[in-house]
């Protein structure tokens, strides 16, 4: 048989590795099988804490795919944010929680979004529509993704939903949400041995608005110290990060769980300016980027507001 | 509270009326209401048999949504097919069974596309999945759309699914499907006091690729003297058509439903080209377009033949 790739997003968050694995053993529970779980990026420190807690094997790390290849997008619906290849494969679903990316297919296909605060709640949803029981590992490992996309369901992205399938996800799992989203977070937060490059680009996504190319890159800490660690290192790193990855703009949100808020370092022309117009505020003199009191998404607040700016 | 409007798209076939309908009464029913079935464009014969069988009353005719206006597209999911004004609205939820017509929007949404013979089907399963008992009114005005959309279980585009939820709908509404069906499509395909351009238009779409634009139409009949009727009237009004919509090439697929087959009429410079290069098929001497056996679905074989051959 042909297998079928099952894949998220490049620089693979918890969502994009743990959602895989559990919508890969959803499709090989009600199809004939085949379909394979793939991941495009490394597995982030948090992650591996997951995947370590609920005995489970990281997707399969791919480069690219062929031309032709069947594949199922989780986690993201923009071409920019594929696997490489991804243009000439074969797209045979996508199953996402984010805003429209404009992509055209040629035939009908299995398309479903839903503003939601995690892909895992979809698939979760998906598992209960289809009849199919999720067992302890499964639910662990939707749990972990929705925990690491709401942070610990305190993101202004988190709906209902996410909470009650959240809330019934850990009672399978056997574990309380709120204590394993804290080991989750300190496991994943550690620095030790991380150069600027694997701060800034663990979870980076570029964007492209009327020609205009930018990245957003974030890092969620709890500890003032790792906070003031992580700035240290990706501050002068960003010049060269714009050259690497060959935008106009980048932007990194240093997310402080704890307080909800956000310092957004910046580099690049106008990127000062679009944050400005888009959060209405002015950097402070003397103050490293802007602090942004109440902005933890990257993808409810950071994104929309770019765009409008820009 | 502002209304929220749900509309088909332009030339409404039974699917964007009947569905409207049905979707509309489903999001009034789990939702605080504000939900106004809409359309844009006039009740095809076929559906006001529809419409008056199970005693349903046409959506809201509107000619243009204002900027801003909350809107839900069911059965489309491209700006061109949608209401005028659309590209200014505010996208809420799109149900669709349509290939990606690339649309992109700054925030998630429910976006919802499955690979079926029609878009009822997916609603119904929304019904079912939502824990709302399905009406006799509202079961009828979904079958008639699934009867439509599939040619009475007989399209190639037509899916297990649908067969299973078309008889679960046919038992609800207290009809047989077979025999419904033939009196919604006799009711539908009379030619009585119709111009070319009520047959032309009925059921029309625009398309672009890679700029190049072109038109479809189609046009199901059972009766062999209804088709020569149809086939008449527009023949010669096909030029015209061209200068009226301001496309490029146009092409009419006139459907005997029970041969399966569609003569498929056309006008306009590279018109033939594509039809010959797209479906590998020469038309004879003499002939009047091209017959083409098997082919009964614009979305399913039309569409993707010429987007290959352009």
């Amino acid at each position: 048989m042909e297998k079928i790739i099952v894949c998220g997003h490049q620089s693979p968050d918890t969502d994009s590795i743990c959602t895989v694995l559990a919508y890969t053993a959803l499709k090989n529970a009600v199809t004939n099988g085949g379909y394979v779980a793939c991941r495009c990026g490394e597995v982030s420190n948090e992650t591996q804490f997951a995947l370590d807690k609920f005995g489970a094997e990281a997707p399969q790390l791919i480069e690219k795919v062929e031309a032709g290849q069947d594949i199922v997008l989780v986690d993201h619906n923009e071409e920019g944010q594929a696997v490489p290849g991804f243009a000439d494969a074969n797209l045979l679903e996508v199953v996402d929680h984010h805003k429209l990316g404009g992509l055209k297919t040629n035939e009908p296909l299995l398309f479903r979004i839903e503003p939601v605060g995690c892909t895992a709640t979809i698939v979760t949803k998906m598992y209960h529509e289809q009849g199919v029981a999720i067992d302890k590992k499964t639910a662990g490992l939707l749990l972990s993704a929705i925990l690491s996309d709401t942070l610990d369901f305190q993101s202004p992205t988190c709906t209902d939903v996410d909470k009650i399938i959240g809330r019934e996800l850990a009672g399978i799992a056997g574990v309380d949400a709120d204590a394993y989203a804290e080991e989750m977070f300190s496991a994943g937060e550690s620095l030790e041995g991380k150069t600027a490059a694997d701060v800034l680009y663990g979870d980076f996504k570029p964007f492209d608005q009327n020609g205009v190319k930018f990245g957003i890159g974030q890092g969620s800490f709890m500890s003032a110290a790792n906070l003031k660690k992580a700035e240290e290192l990706v501050v002068p790193y960003l010049p060269k990060a714009l050259e690497e990855k060959g935008i106009q703009m980048i932007f990194f949100m240093l997310t402080d769980i704890k307080t909800q808020s956000s310092r957004v370092l910046y580099a690049g022309e106008g990127a000062q300016a679009a944050l400005e117009t888009g959060f209405g505020k002015k950097q402070a003199d003397g103050e490293e980027g802007i602090l942004l009191e109440g902005v933890v998404s990257r993808k409810k607040q950071m994104v929309p507001n770019l765009l409008k700016a820009l």
